[in-house]
């Protein structure tokens, strides 16, 4: 996220930096999900990846309702993290050229992305809470619900066609 | 995890990679913890830490052992995402200086490490146990516990007296 603590004074900034951190984040995601879902072979799979990327551009946008509802400019900041998780996604994805794998390691990098949301959402609903921004905390408890929905859908694939099929 | 679907034709050679893959994140997060932990004011979140750098060198070891019994020798390959989370949490860490906000901030970072290594865990063992690699899937599954456990426990501290402090 590239933060440095010396810039964070009260809770308040540190919930505002990680709000920067997801907003950024989810941007990224935005971009890398076609691609996984291009080359996945397996249409459930592939039916997953997309109805998250349409789960992905609404996060976009309630994350911009909570930077609205807490009158803050909605602005991003680099978040070297969820940049290495997507670099790892793209080495898998876009040099695949087998079909079995291809579907497997696309789970594991989606999933990769997912896990990273959700401990992010998580920091941030609690932060939220304690501050007493509920109505925040309650937005952005929206985008973590649909993250663990969207995990579980991969890890319910992972476990029976694709990678039956891979092994 | 700098890994290249080229090289990886098979569930076999794509289970080995993510175990590589863990090995380099279980290291580098080895050396993360000690800075997080000297850093960390209030005393349970000290607590944790400390016992979960324990509980990462067993990790370690755990997937020297799923190496060995799979005959293949113990390496790592470049993880750009653990190296990102860590980064982030060097960041927060670091340059901190404000007691509070100071507690906060590296349970975030650290459950940011705990998720990563449940959902390569995760993938690990659904992976070996359709190879059929139903030991090595009981070593990593000792792991996965470890790391659900350590994040349920900071998550339990974040609720508790290091947050409300904060706000």
């Amino acid at each position: 996220m590239g933060l440095f603590i010396k810039d964070i004074a009260t809770m308040d900034d540190l919930f505002v930096h990680m709000l920067q951190d997801i907003y950024y984040a989810e941007q990224q995601i935005q971009k890398a999900l076609p691609m996984m879902m291009q080359k996945a072979s397996d249409p459930a799979l592939r039916e997953a990846l997309k109805s998250h990327l349409t789960e992905t551009q609404n996060h976009v946008k309630r994350v911009e309702d909570v930077f609205e509802m807490h009158d803050v400019d909605a602005s991003g900041v680099d978040c070297p993290a969820i940049d290495g998780i997507v670099e790892e996604a793209d080495d898998i994805v876009s040099e695949a050229d087998n079909q079995s794998v291809m579907d497997a390691a696309p789970i594991a990098a989606a999933q990769a992305i997912e896990h990273y949301e959700m401990t992010r959402y998580g920091s941030l609903i609690a932060w939220a809470r304690q501050l007493g921004l509920n109505e925040c905390a309650e937005v952005l408890a929206k985008n973590l619900e649909e993250e663990k929905a969207a995990d579980q859908k991969l890890t319910k694939i992972a476990l029976s066609s694709v990678n039956l099929r891979a092994a």
